[in-house]
């Protein structure tokens, strides 16, 4: 039997680098799906029932609502609930390692990675005005300089954040920077090194990793790049 | 002796967290300041040396060197070099809540309430140009918005993040909201349960919240929110 339920949208990066993690590693959970392009975790219901902050992704057990990703593992992880594996190591540099990229992360690729999304794909999905291109260059030059940083320095001569072995700092920000190509970015282009560490990150996940991108692989493909608004101005 | 060096600038609000964070706790370390304004930490001798990711705060551990605050706190408990205290718990669901408080604070409190340290008065001090107020305005909505959540969801009908214990989540956002005060912020007008909170905090760690706090104190008081330009333009 499951012993927690998981809340979630394959459109979140958070959320798919959860649901790749725990179907890798064979943990059961119910699937509550939820719909970020409908606002659902923005009504009254889901603030008074799913959680407070209204954000993705989210965990109930035994009572315990639980929002961000981290915390979620860590707290899995504390439970017993997500064992000690190679992607959940118990070595003390290893794991600081871990922590140290994903706090790195957030004011870094996830924010320029998914502010580029944002104003590139989900804003005129939402609001059909096309975005200024001066903030999305902004974003794009960020991401960039971002990227550079992940591979050159984050990656430095090793396969892994960590060293030889993929971890869940890897899976979270493989979601992070595929989630640019629904924004018409390539982040493997002219980036030899970046490119071999994604295949390595998929074949060490998949079919889960692709199942976890169906959506962002199939929007990339549909819209190329170009907003996705009806008419043009 | 000191098993660890510390290296920090008290106008970093993270290095000031870790100093009353340790100074609290009487966790010896060997002290290295470091001089944002002066951009030690871009140096080629601080990248080869110091930390390859240019920041602060940074511990260097029996040869292993780390950035990221909540990093550098999970690996010295794992370490043992902290303790299990009343500020750093182990119950499974304050842990929790401490996490989920420092994974959504970074693009929210942390971001907007250093945005606005950066424009008014920091970017001013080493480029002597004022800030557009436009762009000023916008980091102060957002920062009022985060206080709001803040207060009202986090704090919620609680005295600290996690319950009635203060825990090293509220010495984190509490460096974070002071901050702002050199920007000619008051983040506690009108704001009594917030207001409540900081003198809890302040309580709990004096008079080590004074000392980590002096440079800030010092500075809003003589700028009075004013920035730092030798003549107006």
């Amino acid at each position: 039997m499951a012993s927690f339920k998981f809340f979630y949208d394959l459109m979140s990066p958070p959320s798919r680098a959860l649901f790749i993690f725990f179907n890798k590693l064979q943990i059961r959970y119910e699937p509550v799906k939820i719909a970020l392009r409908h606002s659902e975790q923005l009504t009254d219901d889901y603030r008074n029932n799913v959680h407070r902050l209204q954000k993705l992704p989210v965990i109930h057990h035994n009572n315990f609502k639980l929002s961000e990703s981290v915390a979620i593992l860590m707290y899995l992880k504390r439970e017993s609930i997500i064992p000690e594996t190679l992607l959940f190591p118990s070595d003390n540099r290893a794991l600081a390692r871990i922590d140290e990229y994903l706090e790195w992360t957030h004011n870094n690729i996830r924010m320029s990675g998914g502010m580029l999304f944002m104003l590139k794909w989900a804003m005129p999905f939402i609001t059909q005005e096309i975005p200024p291109e001066k903030n999305v260059k902004q974003y794009e030059k960020m991401f960039k300089t971002n990227l550079d940083t992940f591979e050159y320095i984050w990656l430095e001569s090793e396969n892994f954040v960590t060293g030889n072995q993929i971890t869940y700092a890897d899976i979270l920000a493989a979601c992070d920077i595929e989630q640019t190509r629904i924004a018409g970015y390539n982040p493997t282009q002219d980036r030899p090194r970046l490119s071999d560490w994604l295949d390595k990150v998929k074949a060490e996940t998949n079919p889960f990793f692709e199942e976890g991108h169906k959506y962002i692989y199939k929007y990339a493909e549909q819209y190329k790049g170009v907003p996705p608004i009806k008419s043009s101005l």
